[in-house]
């Protein structure tokens, strides 16, 4: 592997913001990353990692302009690494053509349809081949991994870590897509990326995934009640639901008067952040 | 007046960011700014007003995406007032053409050559019709108002608050172009809307208006080390030799390895909303 340098990057907080490229393995091209790099890191102390999946039309710098993490991840010593939310520019017919699947759309799952299936590997990608390239070059604790994330970002950070049961120390989500087979966004990225036998979907919902029996360290879930997707698309009350069957620990918090965006996102990072480092940094 | 609403709002750390159209005596027309009211003003108190004046590009939203600055102002009990760059859509011809000049790039002074002159007011904007419209439709402490910016903005923060000693509480700038008439960029705003006189471009220069004697309470400046327009653009070391030479108190902290952008700016913004709430909320 070479060596890997950033095309960009931006002291902040003490620490880099670092914004990289490079040939993916898993999506069978280019993809893009950021990672912010906290001062305890710089001074040669490995630190724990803590990915941020972000939701659709986001890229990788999104959530470091918007999510207001960088001081608080500098003093708490977290390493955030944010992936982009598709492959681009894969050549695929029409990815650029509907903002709910293909390009900046990837539901962080491992597409088995054609003319997708070769690229769109987002869920193996974010679990597999970023963290080994994040443990290779960056002075990472890779024993000390959490997960979280916003919107389509916050069910792939639900699913990645009950599909790996063990692997992330901590686990939260705003605005999570709960329920993504009871959703028009995820019917319809299922549809396209996994095909029309919903039988195959299962494995990529949080509800379904609790219901058969994955669990997860205690999760921490913040949802606006002005959010204009939380009844049609979002639908936390099935989670809740899901997580009250299977005994899984939820902590699921109605924030009145809040929507959908970062202004929302950033008003409660500090909370989702002291969960991460409660059980990363302990 | 008509009343004021907002065309978006969203809720942000317990208080709200709205953003507002209006038309402007002033500048002629259509005018865009943005106002977080921190949980303070929302129970019915009346709280301090702070302006921000953002840089070249920028438009009314980017300190509020960007910035960083709505926790501490929902702590410290300021409002945020953030008026866009410049008019927009003026008709004049090739107002989009140039970056430094034209649309974004207002530069916080009133311009006396056509066609710029009539629409191009934002020193009377921002200074008079601006706190007007705040002290009619907000519950501002119109005796609490406070100023600062980034860059161009920083070069507007000083400047209004320099043109009108005794009103401004509190005073501070992000890498500011910090002596216009010696720099490409003000040299070029500054020959575009007030003509090739240099005599009349000292009333807009921060350390010519020292050097005539303005003074304002004491300055917070932050310059980031690695700022690529440091040299050519920003010359703090002008400003501080202005400062000294006038006995104005600045305190100019150079901080390593940061750039211009808001990575930089968000680093350091508790320190300068303090710097604030210590004069407007004593």
């Amino acid at each position: 592997m070479d060596a890997l340098k950033p095309h960009a990057e931006n002291r902040c907080f003490g620490g880099t913001v670092g914004f990289y490229k490079h040939t993916s393995q898993e999506c069978g091209g280019e993809m893009r990353f950021a990672v912010y790099l906290p001062p305890q890191a710089q001074a040669g102390q490995k630190v724990p990692v803590l990915y941020y999946l972000s939701g659709l039309t986001c890229t990788e710098d999104t959530f470091l302009i918007k999510g207001g993490a960088q001081r608080l991840a500098a003093e708490l010593g977290l390493m955030l690494v944010v992936p982009d939310t598709s492959p681009r520019q894969t050549g695929i017919l029409k990815e650029d053509a509907d903002w709910e699947v293909g390009t900046a759309a990837g539901f962080y799952l491992d597409a088995t349809q054609a003319p997708w299936a070769s690229r769109f590997r987002m869920y193996s990608y974010v679990t597999r081949e970023l963290p080994e390239l994040v443990g290779k070059h960056f002075p990472a604790r890779m024993d000390r991994e959490g997960i979280f994330g916003h919107s389509m970002g916050g069910h792939g950070a639900l699913v990645c870590a009950l599909r790996q049961p063990g692997r992330y120390r901590s686990v939260s989500a705003f605005a999570p897509i709960s329920a993504p087979m009871r959703c028009p966004w995820g019917q319809k990225a299922f549809g396209t990326y996994l095909g029309p036998d919903a039988e195959t979907w299962r494995a990529w919902d949080a509800t379904e995934l609790l219901r058969g029996g994955a669990r997860v360290p205690p999760l921490l879930v913040d949802q606006g009640t002005q959010d204009k997707f939380l009844a049609e698309q979002l639908k936390p009350e099935l989670l809740r639901a899901a997580c009250e069957q299977a005994g899984q620990p939820l902590t699921l918090r109605s924030q009145d008067g809040y929507d959908h965006g970062y202004y929302f996102v950033s008003t409660f990072m500090a909370d989702h952040l002291r969960h991460h480092a409660a059980a990363l940094t302990a």
